[in-house]
């Protein structure tokens, strides 16, 4: 131990199909508590963690971050396979840096990235159940991406927050979103300063309404424009929903990494 | 029921993680019977299946093809829905096919095409786990694509076949072999008339060695050359192997399908 308190930044992926979501609860399986105690048997002594994006039950995410206060003195890959080696199947630590006291994972964010994944297709998944969301119904990705353009920018998004939410004020801004086809797959990419409660999953739930041509594309402007929780479509699972990236003061040098292990369809040529 | 015999093709996707391969077994969690007790309730009869490729403990199929006789009378769409609401989610039938009497799942079959999957990084998969084969010591793909490539035409391929091997003779032609790299994934597909016991499994083992610079390139060579097991690397973990096609004479209409749900690493840009 030293008298110093150092802080870490951890990037962290899992499978959030077992867990009732990131945050400790009492008497449900979540993330936090698991990391917190591997970390602490590295350390030696209690930790607690703060992470950049509190995921749901369900989610997943390749490139959560979190960071921690401790005054072990360990060298980064000593944290690294020390908690891994704590940790379950069902998560994995992937990098670890020390950070100057005033990085926050939560409040230095400048922007989070989510991938929400479906699987188009008559029939359902079983490589990938628990980890794409399964429509069976044809969606129109191009009637998708076109309706979600409309989210960019500075919005007010009450039509796209969960009721329980406890975010402040509802304005959010997003900075990237599409929406793309690759065979039976649909992703939709969307990165935002910071997301609301059930925000991604929202959007998802009404862009599926446009895909399946029960709203036109301009439809979900005026959801947005209306303020109003129940205008939008219903809640998409949570199955298909990533945490892919974290992006922050590139003072911190905290580059986001490559994040996606591929199954890459495309690849796939020379068999067909 | 009706008096004349009907002879149907299924396309079937599983999660091989949980079972102890294909092939019936006494006393071990297999796939075979679990697809047959799903077919004989569709059927209201005893129904037995012949597949194209006996997989092993542990590999997956994104498009295994099996057969089975029946007298009951269904529409295709029948079976597959009833098919799979009698099987758990690690299977699932993607598609059902009245096919002549002539055809046959294993013996019709002109080639197969497998892809083994190595995620080449620090640290473990979390989300993909048990879905890929994790190496944490860099690869050098385009190493391993040229070794591969002394595979291609008709070999004696004993030095690549597991001991317990059961196939009448050892000769196989590959008919394609690639390995690429995309981003912290590792590829190899390779294509055959029909593969050996753990035959590619072996092979992924040898090409391993090359890509970590134990052996060179045109060591692959000998040991094919050599038609002895033991020169050969050992035998790869059943992780990453997928069982991506099976090929058949187009007189069957059976067009191998798009086969591979898409975590697509190239899609992820505008995140980094």
């Amino acid at each position: 131990m030293s008298d110093v308190v150092q802080r870490y930044a951890i990037g962290l992926e899992y499978d959030g199909s077992g867990f009732r979501g990131w945050q400790k609860q009492r008497e449900a399986r979540t993330l936090q508590p698991l990391v917190e105690e591997a970390l602490s048997r590295v350390a030696d002594e209690p930790i607690e963690v703060v992470c950049a994006g509190r995921t749901d039950a369900g989610v997943h995410a390749m490139a959560q971050v979190i960071h921690f206060d401790t005054r072990a003195v360990r060298d980064p890959r000593a944290w690294l396979l020390g908690t891994n080696s704590h940790l379950g199947s069902e998560l994995s630590v992937q990098w670890v840096r020390p950070m100057p006291a005033d990085f926050h994972a939560r409040f230095s964010a400048r922007w989070r990235a989510y991938r929400y994944l479906i699987l188009n297709r008559l029939t359902r998944p079983a490589v990938l159940r628990r980890r794409v969301t399964w429509i069976h119904r044809p969606l129109d990705a191009e009637a998708m991406h076109l309706a979600a353009q409309c989210l960019l920018g500075e919005h007010d998004f009450t039509s796209f927050r969960a009721l329980g939410c406890q975010a402040r004020h509802p304005r959010r801004e997003v900075q990237a979103v599409s929406v793309y086809r690759r065979g039976e797959s649909i992703y939709l990419d969307i990165r935002a300063n910071a997301f609301l409660h059930h925000m991604v999953r929202n959007i998802a739930g009404s862009l599926m309404c446009v895909g399946r041509g029960e709203q036109p594309a301009h439809w979900l402007s005026q959801v947005l424009a209306a303020r109003d929780r129940t205008q939008a479509g219903v809640t998409a699972p949570p199955d298909g929903l990533y945490l892919v990236g974290v992006g922050y003061d590139p003072i911190f040098g905290l580059q986001p990494p490559e994040v996606w292990p591929a199954y890459d369809r495309e690849a796939q040529g020379g068999f067909s």
